[in-house]
């Protein structure tokens, strides 16, 4: 028994005879039993409870039963709406797992949703995962994998036999098992892909052909397509044939002979319509399709703003591919946010918030590596100065703030322009309004906050000068932090580049730059 | 005729006859005339024509055939999937605006979903914005208005006058109108209650009772209930007597003569079942209800890890109150992205892109005026070290570069547990753990800048000692920042803060303290 890989001593004691396993148990070194006995399924325990030796019986049930009050308890409270929190649950699992009961992690999970199993499994450190992972049941791997973000995923996949791995992907829905296969190692996605049958591969290889941010990256090829000239009464039957429909079946799509795309049906007009109508009659034909390469943002303002469930995908020809589902848009939305917010710190969306420590460090320091060589073009604009602060010490100390300032007042309008960019309601033509109106705001900020400083710093230095020399440099650097604010994110825009990733530090890099230059440059003018 | 209000003359010219309409046109100036001329509806266009002088006819056909080629064409344009972009809508109404040709507008808007109408209207500064307003129809005003943003939504609707609002409130959903009336001031929400009829304001009235930002809050009243002891096939028969189903119709909802909830009965197993079969036997008792005061972002939460489309709303006894739908979701889901990212630089998200200058100004100096407090703590912990900075001017160069570094580490540690924290993957449990991890990220990544950074000092001061003392500096502030982006968000939302809104400013407050005290303080003990 390979005692580090629970999945595999799991399914192997799940296939032996209770009466085989109760004799495999005595074999074994009392620790060696425990580890053992932690991964035989819940409903064959009483099976082989009884083919074990009085003494033996009585020390494994003693763990059952130690085991099993407080988890009931904790189970039970964990059923409750209102201790229905992560939090509560993580600690369940966390505390199981501190005190090696791994027979309770096994337990809660089969009450949970596999996305919640998932969210669980992320907020593990590595081993503890790993262990963790080994208590999903066979059929609710496939689900809880489809949850996982991309990181962890990849890891726990990569960990897991292929025979098992394989088992999983086939309880996985067509689009999510391709966002599978773009995760894993080339080679192993391949081999997954051949133990298909022959039809679902060469559908799963055109799915594969499309990139993964558009239409057809998302779209999954569980619609059904109906005929215009059939009679509702005729398609209810055929429907209940199916006895189940797909989640998310708010319209039918209505095709052609050749398989071209016409409209849709919605379900709710099939629902209250008379058996004799023709499809025809309710079908709506100005509802436009989704072109398969549409990019999946375009996707997901579309099912926004006009409230959709789901929606038909065509080639360039009109031909029916799948559709789209709300479900995973939202995913999209999701995505698309954490990348905006996580982008800003030089982070990954997909990150795994427990992965290793070299690891991280390593994606990390490249962003610090950037930052460095902005920091010492500031430190190299001070260096300019370096006579002018030595005779008048009091720059040094307030220069700061001059930049400190710059780089707020500029982020507060590179975060407007970004979110006006991603939202689309920034384009050629209002942006030199929006320029002008965030020069007004620099303006009377800027006016504002230099008399504020101004004062402040006469009163802590008592020298007139450097109240004016500061109150200038702030407001020249407030009005230029409006403009770098709006220019920056156009220009990243223009060259290809994400301004939600670079935009802040190369503006932090200009509103430093600016700050120092203004305000030293000012001081060995006027003072020296 | 009131010119500034075109709202108000395009009612008036639509109620009176094409005869009067000519008449009146001919009395007025050739400026006011074309004025009028735009208000005038496209379909009763030729009616007037007819009735117009020659002279006249001719002038105004001028104005009308000037303006049909070229928006012709663009609409066209518009029309193809290619030219769907916002982009060029925007630029459409902007030159429209531009020469005055409102009429292209209005008949662009025509086309346009009211989702996309929000977004142009929401893209243009308030002198513009209005005018096309103005050129949004009747019954798309309410509809539009439901896809507005917060603040423009409340101006634009305090602009209209009452009757105007009260029509466009009654062709709002439930849920849709007590957004709105929460969005304008008390008086004009009271006005639009009492102009609904009596059992409509006792609905919106039990709905306003609800938080905002609570399940009931985002809950509608359009759901439908069916009895557990009744056929398929009655449901059937009622639901043709119904003739259409509100949107996002994927369940009914089962309830018992009290109207407490009992489970659902998916539409897909009403479509795929025998008449004959009893809504008992398909429905499903394990649906697990909202509740009415659950918090909006766990609603949202438990959508997405469900993949829900709608879902039931209770109240604390049980009884059915109404339902909650995908699309009221996404806009959750959209204005929490929103709110991290704008909240990280001290905005609204509801913040009009297009606001007044003065308005602007007044609520960004606040984030202005709470940064300048921590960069003086800054200038402050520099000032204590007057002194070493008089004899060794080259730490005033290199020390922006100890506090930037400290500042960018922390802010990354920060991004992810304001993360961990929203998605519920960070808990009491894992915190300890995270803390370990950041910390020895920072260890890693401290040591290996930190040597950089040496180098290069040593390299460009010639100076050994100052090498050393920025390595530890920057090392200490690294390993701090670590510490201190776990452990700000966490007591933030212990206190109750938002720790997206403050949590930077307060990091780099601490970052730029320890980094500078770090620095001056060591070379303080070492050179002098």
């Amino acid at each position: 028994i390979a005692h580090d890989q629970g999945k595999r001593a799991r399914r192997l004691l799940k296939a032996m005879h209770p009466a085989k396993v109760a004799s495999l148990l005595e074999t074994l070194t009392p620790q060696q039993r425990i580890a053992a006995w932690h991964q035989v399924d819940a409903r064959t325990e009483p099976k082989v409870l009884a083919h074990l030796s009085a003494a033996m019986r009585a020390q494994l049930a003693r763990d059952l039963e130690v085991d099993a009050p407080p988890s009931d308890s904790a189970l039970s409270t964990a059923d409750s709406p209102i201790d229905d929190a992560p939090e509560t649950q993580l600690h369940l699992v966390l505390d199981a797992l501190d005190q090696g009961k791994l027979k309770r992690i096994s337990r809660l999970f089969s009450k949970l949703h596999p996305a919640r199993i998932a969210g669980l499994l992320e907020s593990l450190p590595a081993t503890e995962r790993a262990a963790a992972w080994d208590m999903v049941e066979g059929e609710r791997t496939s689900k809880v994998l489809r949850h996982l973000h991309q990181e962890v995923r990849r890891r726990l996949a990569t960990e897991m036999d292929l025979e098992h791995l394989v088992e999983a992907a086939r309880g996985l829905e067509a689009d999510d098992l391709v966002d599978l296969i773009q995760d894993l190692p080339v080679a192993t996605g391949r081999q997954i892909l051949e133990a298909m049958d022959r039809r679902e591969r060469e559908r799963l290889q055109s799915m594969l052909s499309y990139p993964e941010d558009s239409a057809g990256g998302l779209m999954n090829m569980d619609q059904i397509a109906v005929r215009a000239n059939i009679k509702i009464g005729t398609l209810l039957r055929y429907l209940r044939l199916r006895e189940d429909l797909p989640s998310n079946t708010d319209k039918f799509f209505v095709i052609d002979r050749k398989h071209h795309y016409q409209g849709i049906l919605r379900t709710r007009r099939v629902l209250t319509a008379r058996p004799e109508t023709m499809v025809s009659d309710l079908m709506e034909t100005d509802f436009e399709p989704v072109l398969a390469d549409q990019p999946s943002d375009a996707v997901a303002r579309r099912f926004e703003e006009q409230d959709l469930s789901s929606a038909p995908v065509v080639d360039a020809d009109g031909r029916l591919l799948g559709r789209i589902t709300i479900d995973d848009v939202v995913d999209v939305i999701r995505e698309q946010a954490a990348h905006a917010m996580m982008g800003m710190a030089g982070l990954d969306e997909e990150t795994d918030m427990f992965a290793p420590v070299l690891a991280s460090s390593r994606r990390r320091a490249v962003w610090l590596g950037i930052n460095l060589i902005t920091a010492f073009l500031a430190a190299w604009v001070i260096g300019l100065f370096e006579g002018t602060l030595q005779q008048v010490v009091a720059l040094a100390v307030l220069m700061p703030i001059v930049a400190s300032m710059g780089g707020i007042a500029g982020s507060q309008t590179l975060t407007l322009v970004i979110r006006g960019l991603a939202t689309g309601q920034l384009a050629g033509g209002n942006t030199r309004i929006l320029l002008l109106k965030e020069a007004g705001i620099g303006l009377l900020n800027g006016l504002l906050w230099a008399l504020v400083v101004a004062a402040l710093a006469i009163l802590w230095f008592g020298n007139w000068a450097i109240g004016g020399i500061i109150a200038v440099a702030i407001l020249l650097n407030l009005l230029c932090a409006a403009v770098a604010g709006v220019a920056i994110p156009l220009l990243m825009r223009r060259l290809g580049i994400d301004p939600a990733l670079a935009g802040s530090v190369v503006l932090t890099t200009v509103t430093d730059i600016v700050g120092f230059f203004a305000f030293l440059g000012l001081a060995t003018l006027i003072l020296l």
